[in-house]
């Protein structure tokens, strides 16, 4: 197959600066490779981030991109397990060091040497920057794609890479499922997934917000309940109620009061607030052995196993599909929180 | 036995008040109650904060004490596993519902009504307070009496009773042994039993201390190594090493730099700063699916196996006996960290 190396892209080129066209070149197809078509790229709330470098590790020019869905297009000779049109997924990782224990358990997101982020990270192989999925293609190592069941939409799958990911990690680590009372805290592109999740999961799940008008959409992707943070009687009604708590609150937040919900001996796991939150308040850890937990998206196999499962229940995310130039807009609708509850972008749109 | 309702204690009179000596009535020893002798007692930093009333919790005249330390002397007709003159000793707590699930687990601390507090408590039967071991004598409902190990130093075992307990469960609760490395955060009453349970233990263990001049005592005690946190060196070096950390720091402070010791999905546990505390960095949480998690004291069952694990090894406190008398001073010497590590009362100042 000759597919051209050169591929359009849309890019920031300094911080803060709007997305525009640009054209990139991708690597040649390496015997390992695989590359891949991309039809659709969820938008997640770090891309907007890693364009404005708000954590300071932002590298130009940035294609942005990492719930990444596509088909097959060609692959190294020692690519055996893929066919040329199957439909692929690229995450948030493209390459890990594959060797230090974090990697040879499968949890290639906690690597030891520190994983190649999918986009603006330094390739290893060959050297330079790696570009995301806002682009026409993509060219990943085998070990770093999963494949997607037929089934799911393939717009409504994208996010199942980053939000999906992040959330069926927890869930799946810290046992939900049958008999287990789950709450998931924010219902945001991590929140709505994490209670289709968790309902599928078979855990009765109650969704935590402080907005009472979100309860219907909370009931209608699967939650059994819906608990508001800033009624006290109800919070004391629940409190020892929960088995776990996933919470994807994406900003710094007093988290201490939810802590007391839990039954003793178990675990809130924080997905959403990364860096410096509130004041820990260790009464409610020491008085029921209770525990703060973080977690980061998720392994290769376990991403493999989260779209499998997927693919049985039939779980995508609820997006709205955008068109590529429609971006900048988007982002600014995203940093008002006006969205159920992913972008996703149809790059077909793409010129 | 005739042994006179009436005893002498030391007791607080109003918050704030010195210690000062007081004559209590004991109740009537019924039928699965234990009289003890006291011969010890442990002075425990939160006898200091209880008299204080620094928690909005403490009830009038208070007699401290719930490291204590005795001889059986009698006991009711349906105690037949004790005998007269039997070592036996009390810890935190002297009831609690014994029907929730947390008692049913044999860990009272937990216990879903609230556990009695072995002083200032109110008690069920007969309604009045707790008065605690500062005092010659205590009556005490068999299932909240420890058998003490003959060849334990009685002085030195009253400390297992909070301190020693407070750090073994946790270390038990987290499967510290052979082939794991275990830090110690804070060589204090906690602290320095820590160190010396973990190294009973088999643990690799390694005192983390902000004075280098702890050093060689943390070594006499059993640490294999010190690691001075403000070395910012040698805590790179330890980073990711670590399997559990045991914080027993009393007071508010950063606990995050410690995070990053541990390795992948490893829990740091503090028992010793109980409230708001530092702001919780949630990125050594995310980044290694790390833990931060709470315990209080122990269960009875796991007191009496730690008690027999310290007869075992000969593992007591190192303490410094005190008169009764001298109480207010060993206060005032406690808030300045002037002890190492733990004033022990002999009740045989007591007149």
């Amino acid at each position: 197959m000759n597919t051209p190396l050169s591929r359009s892209a849309f890019a920031a080129t300094a911080a803060g600066a709007p997305l525009a066209p640009f054209t990139i070149e991708r690597r040649p197809v390496g015997p390992r490779d695989v590359l891949i078509a991309i039809d659709y790229c969820g938008v997640c709330h770090s891309d907007l981030h890693m364009v404005n470098n708000d954590w300071g590790m932002s590298a130009y020019p940035i294609v942005p991109g990492h719930e990444i869905i596509g088909r097959v297009v060609s692959m190294g000779a020692e690519v055996t397990d893929l066919v040329a049109g199957q439909r692929a997924g690229v995450g948030c990782l493209v390459d890990s060091c594959r060797q230090c224990e974090a990697c040879e358990d499968h949890l290639e997101q906690y690597c030891a040497k520190g994983f190649t982020l999918t986009y603006s990270s330094p390739t290893k192989d060959p050297g330079g920057l790696t570009f995301g999925g806002y682009s026409r293609q993509i060219v990943v190592d085998r070990n770093y794609v999963v494949t997607v069941p037929e089934n799911l939409d393939p717009a409504g799958a994208a996010p199942l890479l980053c939000a999906g990911i992040t959330t069926w990690s927890p869930l799946a680590h810290w046992k939900v499922g049958p008999g287990k009372t789950v709450g998931v805290i924010g219902l945001g592109g991590l929140g709505h997934m994490g209670v289709k999740f968790a309902h599928a999961m078979g855990a009765q799940v109650v969704m935590i917000t402080t907005s009472p008008k979100k309860g219907d959409h909370a009931r209608r992707l699967g939650a059994d309940e819906v608990l508001v943070s800033t009624d006290a009687q109800a919070m004391a009604a629940w409190t020892g109620k929960f088995d776990f708590l996933l919470n994807t609150i994406p900003v710094p937040h007093d988290f201490n009061a939810y802590m007391m919900l839990l039954k003793r001996d178990c675990t809130m796991c924080i997905v959403g607030a990364i860096g410096p939150t509130a004041n820990l308040n260790t009464g409610p850890l020491i008085m029921g052995r209770r525990t703060v937990a973080g977690s980061l998206i998720g392994g290769l196999k376990e991403t493999q196993e989260m779209l499998d499962f997927a693919g049985r229940h039939n779980i995508v995310a609820d997006v709205e599909v955008i068109d590529m130039a429609s971006i900048n807009e988007a982002y600014g609708r995203m940093q008002r929180s006006d969205v159920k509850y992913r972008f996703v972008i149809d790059l077909a749109t793409l010129a």
